[in-house]
C-alpha cells in the first residue's frame, strides 16, 4: 500500500464543510486503489486569526511543508475584512503560497455538458470550452519590492507596488505551461502587456525562448486586454494560457465564470519539488456557511488534482472525476447549479452521492 | 456661430477611413446647430514613424495641445510590431495621453437592442446592459518609475515596473466618476485589489473619502478578479465603474466585448482643462485596412462624445447619436455587425447613410 500524508486546511466559511466531504472521497478512492492517507488538520485564515492571532501560524506552515500535499478549503469573511494587511486572512494564504514555493497555479475552466445552461454565454459559444490557465503564483506585483506607502516629490502621500520578474521565474512557469499543453491539445497562449510594460517584454522574450525546447507545442502571444475580450468572444480558441500573477488572477476568474459553475472548479498549485497546494477556486461564501448548502464538488475535484499532480496517482484521480460526472448524471445538484428537473441536495448529501459512485 | 478647432489624427490601418467619415458627420451636425469646425490633420503612430521617424512628432503634440479637441482613429500594425519600445506606435499614443494630461478615460459599453444578437451572452443577460468604465489614464503602472531592465541579487536579468498612485491622482479620477454617475443611474463601483496591493489600499481609502462629497451617489468596492467575473455573470448590476489604468485597460475591453459590437464603441479622454482626446476603442484592424470594410460608427460616436464632453454641445452630440440609431433602424450594417435580414454596406456608404439622418 502506498501511503501519503495530507495536511487539511479547512479555513473559513464553507471551507470546513467542503473539505470534510473531499477528505471522505479521497479516502475511499484511495482505498480502492491501494492508497492510504494520513490526514492532519491545521488552522489558517480567519480561523487561525481567532485562535492564534495570525493568519498563518508557524505550526500550520511547518505541518504543510512536512506533508506530501495540502488541501485547502477557503479563507476570509466579513469579520476580518477591515483588518490591517498583516492580519488579513488573505495574507495567510499568500504566506502559505510563498512558504511552500508553489509558483505554478493550474486553473482549469471546463464547461460540462450537464451544466451548460448555468453559463451566461450562448450555448454554441460555451459548448466544449476546455481551457487551463497556468498562473505564476509566487512572483510579480503580489510579492515585488519595494512596496508600501510614501511621499512623492510634491509631498503627497502615495501607495506603490513593484511588478518584477526574473528570467528564472519566467522560464520555470513557461516550462510548466508547455508541459501541461503537451498533455492537452498542444497549444500555449502567453498573455502579457509587452506593448507597455518592461516586465512583460522580458516575459514574452523568455517564454518565446523556452518555447524552442517544445517544438511540438504551438505558442502564441496575446495582450491581456485582448485576452479579456477573446475569452468572451470565442473561448474555444484557448487550450493553455500562461500568464503572470495579477493577470492570472483576473483572467482565471473571468474564464471560470464562463462556465457558469464556479462551485465546480478546482485548482492545483505546484512547486519545484515540495508538496503542492490544492484548493477550490471559489471563496469562503460566508453567507451560506454552516447551512449545508455549499457545493463540495470543486474541493472534491481539487482532491483529484492532488492525486494527479501531487502524487501521480492518475487512476485514483480519474476515479474521483468519473464519480463526480456520474453523480451529476444521476441528477444531483447543489443550489448553485440547480435547474428545473434535477434533484436539489445539500453539501453532505452531495458528498454521500459521490461516495456511492467512487 | 460658435467655432472650434479639432485636430484629426487618422493614424494607421482603418484609422484614416473612419476618421474621414466622422469628420463629415461632425461638420454636418455642427452646421445644423450653428457650430463651425476648423480641422487640421497630423500624423501619429506608424504613419508618423514612416514619415518622421518618431511615433509622436513634436508638431503633432503641439497642434493637439493648441486645438479645442483631438479626434484619433487608430494606431499600430504588424509592420511596427517588433520595433523597440520608443519606436512603437503605442508609445506615441501613451505620449499623447501624457502630453495632453487626459487622466480620465470614459468608456461606455452599451448593448443596443438592434445589435443584441451580436453579443455572445444570452439575450436575457445582455439585454439592457449600459455601463461606463472610468479608467485612470495617465498614471499607475503605465507611467510609474522606476521601470526597465536590471539585475537581481542572484545576478539574473529582471524586468520591472512600478504601480504607483498619489492622493491627488486618485481624488481627481474619483471625482470624475462620481460626476459621471450623477448624470447616469447614480452608482459607482470602484475596482481595486486592496486585499493585496498597497497602491489599491490607498485607492480604496481615497475613493471612499471623495465619495463623502457625493452623498447622492451610491459607492461600492469590488476586487478586480471578482469584477472580471461579475461582468459576465450579471453585467446589468453595473452603472459606473472607476478603476486604475491597467485594470481599466482589461475591464473596459472585457465590458466592450459583452456588447458583441466593439466596432460601435467610442471613448473620451479628458483633462483638467485642456483639449480632450476622442477615439474609438477598436484597434487599427490592419487586415481590413483600405478595403472600405471598417465600421465607422465607433468613431462617429466618439465625435458625439467630443461634442458632449469636449464642448458641452449636447444638442449636436444627441443629433449624431440619434442619426446612428436611425441608420441602424434603417437596416444598414457593416460586416462586423451584419446579420441575416440587414443590408451589408461598406465604411463610406455607412457614412453617407448617417449623414442622411443627421
Ligand atoms: C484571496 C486573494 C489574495 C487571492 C489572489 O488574489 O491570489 C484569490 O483571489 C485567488 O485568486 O486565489
Ligand atoms: C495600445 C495600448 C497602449 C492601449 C492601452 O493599453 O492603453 C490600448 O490597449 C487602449 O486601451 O487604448
Amino acid at each position: 500500500r502506498r501511503s501519503y500524508s495530507v495536511t487539511l486546511l479547512p479555513g473559513d466559511g464553507i471551507g470546513p464543510e467542503v473539505v470534510s466531504v473531499a477528505k471522505d472521497v479521497l479516502s475511499l478512492a484511495g482505498s480502492h486503489e491501494g492508497i492510504e492517507f494520513r490526514f492532519s488538520e491545521m488552522p489558517i485564515g480567519g480561523a487561525a486569526l481567532d485562535l492564534t492571532g495570525v493568519p498563518l501560524p508557524e505550526e500550520t506552515l511547518a505541518a504543510a511543508k512536512e506533508s506530501d500535499a495540502v488541501l485547502l478549503g477557503a479563507i476570509g469573511g466579513y469579520k476580518w475584512d477591515s483588518n490591517e494587511k498583516h492580519l488579513k486572512p488573505e495574507t495567510g494564504l499568500l504566506q502559505l503560497r510563498a512558504g511552500l514555493g508553489v509558483f505554478a497555479n493550474l486553473r482549469p475552466a471546463t464547461v460540462l455538458p450537464q451544466l451548460i445552461d448555468a453559463s451566461t454565454l450562448k450555448k454554441e459559444v460555451a459548448e466544449g470550452v476546455d481551457l487551463m490557465v497556468v498562473r505564476e503564483l509566487t512572483g510579480g506585483i503580489y510579492f515585488g519590492k519595494p512596496r508600501g506607502f510614501g511621499t512623492n516629490h510634491e509631498g503627497e502621500e502615495i501607495g506603490f507596488n513593484t511588478e518584477v520578474y526574473s528570467v528564472s521565474e519566467i522560464d520555470r512557469i513557461a516550462r510548466v505551461a508547455f508541459e501541461v499543453a503537451r498533455k492537452r491539445r498542444g497549444k500555449v497562449c502567453s498573455v502579457d502587456k509587452a506593448n507597455v510594460l518592461e516586465a512583460s517584454m522580458l516575459w514574452r522574450k523568455r517564454v518565446t525562448y523556452v518555447g524552442l525546447e517544445f517544438p511540438d507545442v504551438q505558442l502564441s502571444h496575446m495582450y491581456v486586454d485582448n485576452a479579456a475580450m477573446q475569452l468572451i468572444r470565442n473561448p474555444k480558441q484557448f487550450d493553455t494560457i500562461v500568464t503572470n500573477n495579477i493577470f492570472g488572477d483576473i483572467l482565471s476568474d473571468e474564464a471560470s465564470m464562463l462556465t457558469g459553475s464556479i462551485g465546480m472548479l478546482p485548482s492545483a498549485s505546484i512547486s519545484e519539488s515540495g508538496p503542492g497546494l490544492f484548493e477550490p477556486i471559489h471563496g469562503s461564501a460566508p453567507d451560506i456557511a454552516g447551512q449545508d448548502k455549499a457545493n463540495p464538488l470543486a474541493t472534491v475535484l481539487s482532491a483529484a488534482m492532488l492525486l494527479r499532480y501531487g502524487f501521480g496517482e492518475e487512476n485514483a484521480a480519474k476515479r474521483i472525476e468519473t464519480a463526480v460526472i456520474e453523480t451529476l448524471n444521476r441528477g444531483f445538484r447543489t443550489g448553485d447549479i440547480h435547474s428545473y428537473g434535477t434533484t436539489l441536495v445539500g453539501c453532505k448529501r452531495m458528498g454521500e452521492e459521490v461516495l456511492r459512485s467512487v
